[in-house]
Formats: C-alpha cells, sequence, structure tokens
C-alpha cells in the first residue's frame, strides 16, 4: 500500500513523469509574453504563476491526453489554462479577508509581495486569461468549446467549495463527514477531476476511457485533499512552504480532526485502490497516471 | 445635439428600447436557479445581479443582434453573460482594499450587506458563471468558442483598465489625456465593445457590419465615461444611487478634470455624432441603437 511504503516514491521516476511542466510553463510564458497588459499586472501574474508550483494539475491534463492515445502538446493549450485557474485560486484564498496568509510556496504571498488592489486583479485576471487561452489558441472549435465548458463548471464548483469551507450555512443538522467530503470534492477534486477529463478530450478519447479518467479523478482528487489534511498535522512550515497547522488553529473541518490520523491513513489507502482499479481499462499507457497517484498518495512523506 | 437638448430624452421611447431586459433577467433567474450552488451565494449573486441595474450592456447585445437582422432571443446567452462579467467587476470595484464604497443602486454594496468573504467569492463565481453559461448553452460550438474569447478578452481588458486607473505605474512621462483615453478604453468602453460585437456576431453579422457595429461601440464606449465622470461632478448622490464626487476625492484622473466641464461636453457631442455616423450603413433596424446612444448622451440629466 502506497502510504505504508516509502520504497514506493524510488519505484517510479519522478522526474519523468513531471517532464512536461517544463514544456507547459514555457508555452504560459509565451502566451503571457504576447499578451498586452500593464507590465505592473504581467509581473503580478507571472510571480504567481512561475511561483514554483509542482505543476500537478497540468501534468494530469498531459497524462490523461497521453492515457487515451493523444499527443502531449494537444494538451498544453488546456494544461496552461487549469493551471492559471489554479493560481488565481490560491491569490485570493492567501487574501487578508480570506485565509490571510503570508507565505505561499516557501515566498510571500502576492499581496504580501505587492498589494491587496493586486492580487485582487492579478486573481481576476488568471481566470479570464484561461479562458482567453483556451479560446484563442484551440483552435478546433468544438473542441475549444468543450473544453472552455469542462474549466468553467470546474471552476464554479471549487468557488463553491471555497464558500461551504469558508462561510458554512448550517452545519448543525448535517454529518461533518458528509459535509467534510462536500467541501473536498468541490474545493478540491472538481479541478483535478477537470483536468483529467480536459487531457482525456483533448486526446480525443472514447466515452468509456472519459468514464474511466472521470473515476479515476474523483478518487485521487479526493485522495489529495485527506493528504493535505494529513500534511497539515504532521508536516512543518518549512516543508511545506506555507503556514503549517492552519487547519487546527482555524478549527476548520479535516479528516484527521474527524477520523484520527491512522483511520485517515487508511481512507488515502482506500482511494488509491479505487483510483488504480479504475486506470485498468486504459492499460499501459496510463501507467504514468498510476504514478502520479503513487506520488500524490505519499506526499507525506 | 444630444447633450445640449433635453428635448431628446422625449423623442424616443426609451421604455421599448429597453424592453428586453426583463426578458434577459429571466434569462439569468433560470439559469441561476438551474445551477446547483450553496444558497448563501447563490443569493449574494441574485443581490448583485437583480439589484436594479439599467442592463446597458445586454441591450447593446440585444440590439446589435437585431441591427443585423438576427432575433432578439439568439443574443440572450451572450446578453446574460455579458452582465454578469460587469457585475463581477462592480463587486471586486467595490470592495474595501479596492473604491471601498458602501453604496451601489442605492443599496448597500455587496460586501456591506454580507461580507468581504462573499463579495470576493460571489465576483469570482460570476465570472466563471458567464463563461459556463455561454459554453453551455449556445448550442453551436463555433458561436460559444467565438463569443467565450470576444468575452474573456474584454474581461481582461477591463481588469487591465482596472489596473492602469488604481495602480499607475510611471505616470510622469505620459501625456494625461492619453493615459486617462487608455483607461477608459480598457476599464468601460472594451466591454461595451464586446457586447456590441458579441450581439452581432449572434445575429450571423457581415464582416462589414461587425466592423461598424465595433466603430459605433468604440465611440459610445468612450462617451459613456466622459458622462460618467461628468455625472460625477454634475450629480448627487441621491441622483446617482452611488456616492458622487468620489473622483475628486480620490483625485481621479477625469475628463472634467483635465478639460473642464464645458469642453468634457464638447468631446461628449463628438463622441456621439461619430457612433451615429458608424451606425449609418446598418440602416434603418439600427435605429434603437442610434435611441441608446441619445440615451448614454444625455445621462447627466
Amino acid at each position: 500500500m502506497a502510504t505504508n511504503d516509502g520504497g514506493l516514491l524510488q519505484a517510479f521516476d519522478l522526474g519523468s513523469i513531471f517532464a512536461p511542466a517544463r514544456a507547459i510553463e514555457d508555452y504560459m510564458d509565451q502566451f503571457l509574453d504576447t499578451r498586452p497588459l500593464p507590465e505592473n499586472l504581467r509581473a503580478a501574474i507571472r510571480y504567481s504563476l512561475f511561483g514554483g508550483g509542482k505543476r500537478l494539475r497540468p501534468i494530469l491534463v498531459v497524462r490523461a491526453c497521453e492515457a487515451v492515445g493523444g499527443p502531449a502538446e494537444d494538451a498544453y493549450p488546456a494544461a496552461s489554462a487549469v493551471e492559471m485557474i489554479h493560481c488565481f485560486s490560491l491569490v485570493h484564498d492567501d487574501l487578508p479577508a480570506m485565509d490571510d496568509d503570508d507565505l505561499r510556496r516557501g515566498r510571500p504571498t502576492l499581496h504580501k509581495q505587492t498589494n491587496e488592489v493586486m492580487a485582487i486583479l492579478a486573481g481576476d485576471a488568471m481566470m479570464a486569461l484561461a479562458f482567453e487561452l483556451i479560446t484563442s489558441r484551440i483552435g478546433d472549435p468544438q473542441l475549444s468549446s468543450h473544453i472552455a465548458r469542462e474549466l468553467s463548471i470546474a471552476a464554479n464548483d471549487m468557488i463553491s467549495g471555497q464558500v461551504y469551507d469558508t462561510l458554512p450555512q448550517s452545519s448543525a443538522e448535517e454529518d461533518p463527514l458528509e459535509r467534510l467530503g462536500m467541501i473536498h470534492r468541490h474545493k478540491t477534486a472538481a479541478l483535478i477531476r477537470a483536468a483529467c477529463r480536459m487531457g482525456a478530450i483533448c486526446g480525443g478519447c472514447s466515452v468509456s476511457q472519459l468514464d474511466a479518467l472521470t473515476r479515476y479523478a474523483e478518487f485521487v482528487g479526493l485522495m489529495f485533499q485527506v493528504v493535505d489534511d494529513l500534511l497539515d498535522v504532521t508536516a512543518t512550515t518549512e516543508q511545506l512552504g506555507k503556514t503549517a497547522g492552519k487547519d487546527a488553529a482555524q478549527a476548520k473541518l479535516t479528516y484527521p480532526g474527524l477520523l484520527g490520523i491512522e483511520q485517515s491513513r487508511e481512507e488515502v489507502d482506500r482511494l488509491y485502490r479505487e483510483a488504480i482499479a479504475a486506470l485498468q481499462p486504459l492499460g499501459p499507457r496510463a501507467q504514468p497516471l498510476h504514478d502520479l497517484s503513487d506520488y500524490m498518495a505519499v506526499r507525506d512523506r
């Protein structure tokens, strides 16, 4: 089982799975270079977008595209757009009115580095640029429209998840575990789900391939957030590159908080096995996605 | 001349020009009803979206569609989306970190009515919902992709305009009138331009029709903002439904501030005449757009 076997990290080459990250960064870089923007806004967007992110979501787009037989390059516009949506959400989540975080990926958050006005506007711009990139860089209108729809639905679900998380309406009558699942499905899993689906669609997938990758994404998406909850408890601020222990400090609903650390780890294992099973029909081309779920399950090492 | 003839307001039936507003509101209402959302987020979006706006931009979409011979209904998705983008920008512009406004359309701004977190997230959601609406409600993928592209470019230009306006980079070497024109072209005119273009595209326009409506929109878009600057000087808070005199209080670059009131009114007249001239090739079907520019020019009465 992934989380109980540190050796798994040696069983695959993380560097080669994440290798397309560089090409996606170049793609975003070139898009940002050619788009007329105020120079201070461009600099703020670059600060957020090229701040050392792992590029997990864009890598999922590319690897899902390849898993259905598509070429990696066909996935670059969607991969870039999903990363822009992710970065927009981080910048707005960090704002003083929201999580009020000073640190992100080991550096000052954007509103600390610039100011609050710029962080609000750069976040807004990254969302709008994601849709501009998709609709101007994907030549096939059917594909561009489909990808923009997938991404917009996921962006909305993600924003809804943030509302569920920070502005609960009436938590009394709800089962906390059910509520937590709903928060995580929206806040984290929706964008990971969209990443895999967009990749599959860019690769010209069949309906059954899309179903398989959607199932995979839903399991790893939820697993990713349980691991994130665990990391907040078990890792240090230095290891995370962002403030550790914030969930407990803010009395947030988390898996370790509800189930304890051990049972949360068992939940990670269960979700991991389901994700791997979902990949089965896709055959050996899905190996990088298999390896990615190993990586996502053991981030707490 | 429009601004010197109060009688013009009687020369056309404002009610009938704005009549499609109701149908567009119903369209937005129905879309919001069917889209699963946290109830408090839905309420916040409704508060902003159904807060008594004039619906100028959606009306421009519909009237531009009709001006090229398209049926009004074909323009409803684009009309609804442009209004969502407009409302998103108002909600974020009003935030404490931005203009810090308490009043909008005679009511508390959204962050005053709810809280800052909700205003940030509801603004984000309205932008994402605009793209979801376009890509899920426009059946023809070629059209949906084209409309989403027009809207995303305009949204980005609008955000850039807000950056130029609130976070100037180096104003020393620039001609202030040139800089003001650039702010207004981005901040206000871009979305008005997109509204007219999207309407024309939804109506199946020819290239020359699109060119004519783009020219019209650029002139009325700029005129709209000069009138807005004038209103801030000449109207009361009660008349505006938002705080008057804010431009001067914030030492903002405005047309009356640079040119004086009289010369700003002459600029309104010039832009008005150019806009009307641009409509010439479209014939009598463009009469509502002609009437709309009369309305936009005399808002300061």
